[in-house]
């Protein structure tokens, strides 16, 4: 996982390592998210897949001032987790040829992502606040609620494409 | 990701190679768990990993009843979303040397695989009630409800374990 390997022996060491999990993960967003607009084709999900690369953008400089405060660096990790979430996706959303099929591969893809990094904010979110860091807890959160609002979204839209990948 | 490459033509194709995706996850958490519970030192979390291996074991099972019902089998895909979790959390626990570090990069492991599972189980439920099988939604919500129990329950064991870890 560590480009250099590291020994991880408190909880601030772990809260560092794991924001950098994060931030390797959300870096590797905004690389797979362009592909799976192009390739979406319902326009409620371009759009909210659109939408969901600009506030990863403004999460990746959020999570940078949390880095400068905290006097660390934010690159050194490579975050196996969310390459295999995204490769998982790539598959999958390559075998479906119907439209819609392909549109609900999207959405189940995008789901995982999601997914995994609400598991990995609500961990950074929880740390920041028993290592007594507020003002870091309370980015965190706001980060953690985009990340299930997208969620939430995704779902809602599902709703219509699954109807039509169920016709096709 | 399928060990034979397959079209995915329609919602109900979709569902099954979901399914047996999820089900390919399942099997690599039963190896992976032994593993984490043998390096876990809190008596509370490894309790915990115990008790979500067999309910994890009789997934699978309940998995199985679908697949037979459904008259496919449940083999052909290689979930590498969960294995890049899995490996993902292999590398962060190994490089915590403290018993109480070690459990935190533990649960946050173990969170990132039931939040991997929420999602794809979420997904195939609502496949499951738009393809009109009730039965196999019921059985399939009652998984997610297992996988956000697990979730759950780590949170709240996290608490006593990340003020150790503080304190390392």
């Amino acid at each position: 996982m560590a480009l250099f390997s590291m020994n991880v022996e408190n909880l601030q060491q772990l809260f560092v390592e794991q924001l950098r999990d994060l931030y390797d993960g959300e870096q590797q967003i905004t690389e797979a998210l362009p592909k799976l607009i192009e390739k979406a084709s319902n326009p409620q999900l371009k759009s909210a897949l659109q939408e969901h690369l600009d506030i990863t953008k403004r999460q990746i400089t959020r999570l940078e001032q949390i880095f400068q405060g905290l006097g660390e660096k934010p690159t050194g990790e490579s975050c196996k987790g969310m390459k295999g979430v995204i490769k998982e996706g790539d598959d999958v959303v390559g075998k479906a040829k119907d439209a819609a099929v392909r549109d609900a591969s999207i959405i189940t893809s995008a789901q995982r992502v999601e997914h995994y990094e609400i598991a990995g904010y609500g961990t950074v979110k929880t740390y920041a606040r028993q290592l007594n860091k507020a003002e870091y807890a309370r980015i965190l959160e706001e980060i953690l609620n985009e990340e299930k609002e997208a969620d939430q979204k995704l779902t809602q839209i599902a709703e219509s494409v699954n109807i039509e990948a169920k016709a096709a």
